[in-house]
């Protein structure tokens, strides 16, 4: 076995991840990790087919589509959904035989591996979308500082994007966690199978600015190898982030047949502080709301999102919570330099 | 051969048509004719488990998933669309072998056929949605009468309720037609896998509503034929409909990839006027939009709907267009007996 799939998949991000002092070599834009989010699906193959709008001197740009199979049944995806099959421990076990298994394990070949100290690909911005009123929300993990660097500049550019942070877990098994860097592009609402199309302008250009900022990271580092004193002083900058926490279940009978639904004033109301007593449920016989119970929680405010999302209503998923919390971001690069 | 099935479909069709002195003896309530349609599914469902709340003392009320393979695998359809399987032509033909087919002949067996003066179902409430803002609106053949009393008594109730007629073809393959009666009870926006909750709420009503005014459709048969004078004047009332005429392709390079979207000034402008040179598309590349041009069609306002119908972009419908027209609806019952 590869020895460095037996480190603590912790210990083997401190070491790999893409950091202000290293230059990207490649950088992937993924389309169509989830077959049905069309709106990732056209902007990668609209990439492809206009391979130079994304190249950049500094570093190769890869497009692709994650699950061409579901992206041609226009599903999430065909027996496994690809964006939980990105563990470490999984890549480095032969795969189990299905087709989005067998895609992941290529994939990691290809643009990994996840279980190396320097994976090919420095940085994935893995499109997606959901049925949720999100907007465009960069999600990234903790301790991925340099994702955090792309996502406040992108922020920055367009006050209406948020960062969210993942879950605090040793790994997670998303596509994005594959490389050195990355983050999961996601924006909603957008129906399954349907282009939202002021978001597609809105993220076509953020991805453009995205490439822009990593170019100007490399720049920059050439510059400082060439100049060490020609730098200008990183600062830092506090921004609110969104952390996730938890999740909040349907109401169900028991034979699992949900009884309610999304209430109609909870719908479209992702990021809005969600308050003790505020109706989360209505119930399909029309008796009493089931209402949000703060003291189930943590003291402080918390903020519901993906609300109504379709492909969780499988997990059993009705929205996810979050908390805001400040986090410093390094500026190394002034946004006139870009 | 069944002799009926050399009928001409319209023919048969004026034969055999609830009408305003037959009372009803069976309705049917389905969902999931489109399995990834989950408003219907889950009213459907909820009905099939509460089955008072649709009983009505001089009718048969039976709720059904039309599609229940496709409802489980949340998907429109598994092998073929079931809603353009109930053609008069096919249905009198030995099934093809794939599911959907032979669900669609042994439906018609057991509730139809539609090739028979007088089918076992004498109205059918088909449960749709779209991701195009339609609202709710009850589309329904130009020619069925009884569909339009119901569709004016909800719509009178409603004033957010639209009636649209079918186009004006000899034949519909859709499930709605084969019974003496019906009308596909669309509501939109909801995205596929997701139940939109203020629509579920006002579906239901309006389901529940329509029951009650075929109940009260029955009373006053029966109260007629008790005493012939009894009844009140029928009166007539001039109500506007949308009839659907055209529909609007979608731009394409020479490989038939899509090479522009919806634009985002029509996104969610289902049924407000289409102005000579308003924006239709918006092009991936960022060059000129591709806008209305009147001169194609006929003189007279056009109202666009469907607008970004997630299942039609595989049948290349990008939106609909309808005119409006006066049609005159029969009022047999006045609103305070219902």
């Amino acid at each position: 076995m590869n020895p460095i799939a037996q480190l603590d998949p912790v210990q083997l991000r401190k070491k790999r991840r893409t950091n202000s002092t290293s230059a990207l070599k490649q950088v992937v834009i993924a389309g169509g990790t989830h077959g049905n989010e069309r709106n990732g699906v056209y902007l990668a193959k609209y990439f492809m087919k206009n391979p130079k709008l994304v190249q950049r001197p500094s570093f190769k740009t890869v497009t692709l589509l994650t699950n061409p199979y579901a992206a041609k049944a226009n599903t999430r995806y065909v027996e496994e959904d690809i964006n939980r099959c990105f563990y470490l421990k999984d890549l480095v076990q032969p795969a189990k035989s299905n087709l989005e298994r067998e895609r992941a394990h290529a994939l990691d070949k290809e643009l990994g591996p996840k279980a190396s100290m320097m994976p090919k690909s420095d940085f994935i911005f893995d499109l997606h979308n959901t049925t949720a009123a999100t907007g465009v929300c960069l999600m990234l993990p903790p301790d991925d500082k340099f994702a955090l660097e792309v996502g406040a500049y992108l922020a920055d550019l367009d006050p209406s994007v948020r960062i969210v942070l993942w879950s605090n877990v040793p790994d997670w098994p998303m596509f994005a966690s594959m490389g050195r860097s990355g983050m999961t592009f996601e924006v909603g609402p957008a129906s399954w199978g349907c282009i939202a199309p002021a978001e597609f302008i809105q993220s076509k250009q953020l991805i453009l600015s995205g490439l822009d900022y990593i170019e100007a990271h490399n720049q920059r580092i050439t510059q400082l190898k060439r100049s060490p004193s020609s730098g200008q002083a990183t600062t830092y900058k506090k921004i609110k982030v969104f952390q996730n926490m938890h999740y909040v279940k349907y109401p169900r009978d028991d034979d699992g047949e949900l009884i309610g639904m999304i209430h109609p004033k909870l719908q479209w109301q992702d990021w809005k502080e969600l308050k003790n007593g505020q109706p989360l449920f209505a119930m399909f016989d029309g008796s009493a709301d089931r209402l949000f119970d703060s003291s189930k929680y943590e003291s402080g405010a918390v903020y519901p999102f993906f609300i109504n999302e379709a492909a969780y209503y499988e997990k059993d998923i009705a929205f996810m919570l979050a908390r805001k919390v400040s986090v410093d971001v390094k500026i190394p690069i002034s946004k006139s330099k870009i």
